[in-house]
């Protein structure tokens, strides 16, 4: 399955690094990977062809170096170098320059892409809607992990479903994050009875997102509060801080520690108290790696728009206007191509 | 709504001082109540009308005072005396002596008792069942709250259920424990797609449970471990420790610390750590306020046997053989009640 | 013991309560006060009388009520009220206005108190300043329990000294804070020989100082990093985030999640992890206890400057450059003074 | 330095895989060694001449296979063999048997070893003393990391002393261990005048010794109370469990849960909680290394019997009556062979 990328960040790092990890591991058994083979697409069945981003320390590299080059600090871990290494190509830098764009679609046609993963800085949408307009001139499957939308432009994803082209956006959901472990707790509370009292999270992390979010925190506060609500009703006494503190030493871990205070039986106390840690990176690169097959699956069978198996790994899969109704067709579909072994 | 019980421990002191406390609150708002009324009953409606114990620090006590004699340790709550303060009466020592089973139906059809709830401490199966026949041959409703059977013995149940006798149990589920906790949070991994590589959960408490725990512990580890296998495939990895020791400054505070480690993508580590803090005897009697209501509501009825509205209240619904299944229709018909406000 | 008092906060709130508090308890077992009686000086000998404040919605009332006033959260115990209970004056609004300074240096004289406790909120240098000029003219005692200078003002400090005016400050060591705690942890680390590779310190809570920390934490960063130097020599592996966050629900708890995380023999990992709850004005107020009979013992004595037997309960002992070197001469000093029952 | 061992347990194998892994680092930053080199020796100067055991799965094989055997559980890490590998000797069997003794003696002699490490599992004091016989009848300094006595024999320790050989033990103190993170925290607590209202300790692992203590750990538990009690005056309402249970997956790491609640001004609550995970045979290895080369310089100095510098390293130095007094000078005398680089 051949995948063209844009943005060589931490998650790239663990994508690419992950995939040749699982090439050394007996294919029966793959540690956190929940389906090691989607659609007939086994997890090392992926090739990079092409790479874009803007840096002076990742251009002109092999994406096997430019994977490491700063502010990278996913982990380096002992694996075989990636099968395929392109180089990294320098690609779209100024948004309005039609010639620009044009020049990716060419490389994205060239290089015989099947899927083409946006996965640059958050905070750029006119670069993303680029990109989605350079995928879609080249007749390119697209996956937007980020928020910046590309499956949510209208225009853009009405001309690709026309066209065959599936669209799988915007932005994934982390494999296992603070905000689904304390909306399960929260949960879990409501549904026994117990009277929530106050609740909070607070998540650290030492990667370039902790620095922005600890100023510019407010939307993300907003999106997590949601995300909540979405398994509890009441949310007025629970803190959500997306950025407690930048903490440089845990480099790309990330840590949320959460309490949860209520009143039981005779109003007596009932308190958990719980601490997560995760790599931030590798929570996404195991979603990832789903999305891109959903994608590279939905185009060789000339299925173009959003797929719906796409659903439940998204944070807003775009289109669906009601979209906490196709969770269990979502679910279903990922299930059934998960089964699908032909 | 007049009760009758067999066991003044802290389970009872629980009950009795919470129901004081929600009397001197707005019934509309009850923390820690899920169901402030059920089937029209409210939990201010319950009166006790006997009591039964065999210890001598209890007996010919009444019972605001019994339920604070040693080894009891619930706090003591500032609240009103129970508006209904029987004295507590010598029970059944020899099971096997007809009369004294006898002499208890009899006090249970002089009290007008709608509902019996037997709460004496658990290993003690032959009293549990002289318990269960007086009650059946008082025709009043029975609520079990330990595992020593009665509404598992198969020929008094059938009984039970021809002369329309209402029998909830055996052995009711915590409000909040470790075990749903644990479980929870163990199926969310595994939902997610991480490889979970090895967990723990220690209880500790103060109470006499977790003396006796710490040294036969065997038979709860073996309860827990099947508590978590509803929930999860396999609990290979997972120890339980039902009784890590017992620390007498909690007196009836319950802390469970668990452990969850995992592979994410890459084999990156996933880590949680978990804490929880409860009042053990309120974890049990927010539970038995619904026992003992859907009880009494099944008596008004008419209806004999098992009532479903009590399935997931319970941890081995009897007389249910594939009970699992039945956990839709039991939280279905304890809504229906919950609702029924006439 | 006749003590003034300007700003009524939640540390007034938490000492004036507390003293109630422990006037219902037995003087010989008073939990969370070290030192039931210094100097001669029992906790309960305190007698408040005069109080300023500014704040509309406490000036004019009596010291019982303005201490439950907004934006004051501390508990309300179930304690008497206060022997002695004067009405909150308006204070120093001008601190240019030499009227006004004279003003409450009249009412200081006139009311007979032997100390005066600084305690309005932190940023206001000038009106500290002036406080303590009225104090002094006043020839009373002055405890600053603020880190805006009074005892660090050389001039005011020298003409106290001069006139046998004793003057406690500037800024109090907490009760048991997360400085301590974490120091404490880290200095244990080094000596045992474990290689620090990173730890973090995040500090939460719910009064206004969290609010006001998580924008402007630059200073109170720098200062808890000198308290950390203090017990380890290398702290540039530690992060310190005096608010990672202002948590409603936690009123005037504060709680501090620490991490530490080091190598050991053959660079195996080493990990702590600790949080910390406290009550925050009861962390305040049970050095300002002390702080408060030393001045006035100091004061009795005739001695004017500052009271060697301060010198471990304040963050900047003012006017002793070399001050660490005083720790073993003040703790003998106030040993010396708790052991004095005369 | 030539060192001979009784006893492949996983501290051996932490030992031996410590002393290669710092073999390939810069001398100058050996993570987890307070003391690259000690009177002159090294790390990484320590050479293995010969090694003793009785379990059939070790005697024969090379040491650096043996330490891999079970139960041994300590990880293997990516280091190069050792640079002197004996095979391991089948050692003493029966204790009373003169000729066996003799044989080790001999064999001892021949390796040319300075020092004698006993380290053969707990629990076994006529073993301990045989080889400690030995080892004195060999003239090689004796270092006993268990608390089966050896230093500990009257007669023995008398005899070697007046031999010029030197005695170190019994008993090693971890490099850090729930008992002296505990202790400092209640002595914290104790200093800043908080009043102690109860505290855990639960310790968990899974190594052989968690099985054990399970089950017979009441020695363990009253060492660890005296261990507390060196730093704090009371611990009535400390509840310390040496084992809380074994948990498998952990292998050699061990977790000690910690809580600790207290009563501060006003009587309001203060809350520590703490969890420390240690690698255990690293524990024990950071601190045999220093052992072994305390006991090597005072052979080579002719210094017969207890060794001044290694008290503060052991949980009993022998012969010692009131050793606490001297642990000021016992960290001198180590602080000055640290320093010795001659």
């Amino acid at each position: 399955m051949k995948l063209a990328i844009a943005g060589v960040g931490n998650n790239i790092s663990a994508l690419i690094q992950g995939i040749a990890y699982y090439g050394m591991l007996d294919a029966e058994a793959l540690p956190g990977v929940a389906r090691p083979v989607l659609g007939g697409i086994a997890v090392t069945d992926i090739e990079t062809v092409a790479v874009f981003d803007l840096a002076p320390n990742k251009v002109g590299k092999k994406l096997s170096d430019a994977m490491f080059a700063e502010p990278n600090n996913y982990p380096k871990l002992e694996t075989p170098g990636p099968a395929s290494d392109p180089e990294v190509t320098f690609g779209i830098a100024d948004p309005t320059d039609r010639s620009q764009i044009d020049a990716v679609a060419q490389v994205l046609r060239d290089s015989g892409a099947e899927v083409f993963l946006y996965s640059l800085p958050t905070g750029l949408p006119e670069l993303a809607a680029a990109y989605g307009r350079a995928a879609v001139d080249a007749g390119v499957a697209v996956v937007n992990c980020t928020p910046d939308p590309i499956a949510g432009l209208p225009a853009l994803f009405a001309e690709a479903r026309e066209k065959n082209i599936p669209m799988v956006g915007d932005d994934l959901q982390s494999h296992i994050g603070s905000s689904i472990v304390h909306g399960t707790v929260l949960s879990l509370l409501e549904e026994r009875g117990i009277t929530l009292t106050g609740s909070y999270q607070l998540n650290i992390g030492g990667n370039a997102d902790f620095k922005n979010l600890r100023e510019h925190g407010g939307n993300k506060e907003a999106s997590k509060h949601r995300a909540l609500r979405q398994k509890v009703g009441n949310t007025d006494s629970v803190t959500v801080i997306p950025s407690a503190g930048f903490v440089a030493h845990l480099h790309d871990r990330k840590i949320a520690h959460m309490s949860v205070e209520g009143r039981g039986w005779a109003g007596m106390p009932v308190r958990l108290e719980i601490s997560l840690q995760v790599q931030d990176s590798s929570n996404a690169a195991g979603v990832i790696i789903d999305l891109i097959r959903i994608a590279a699956i939905a185009a060789r069978r000339g299925e173009g728009g959003f797929p719906v198996a796409a659903t439940q790994l998204l944070k807003s899969p775009q289109m669906l206007t009601e979209w906490h109704e196709q969770v269990p067709s979502g679910r279903a579909a990922l299930s059934a191509l998960a089964a699908d072994h032909a």
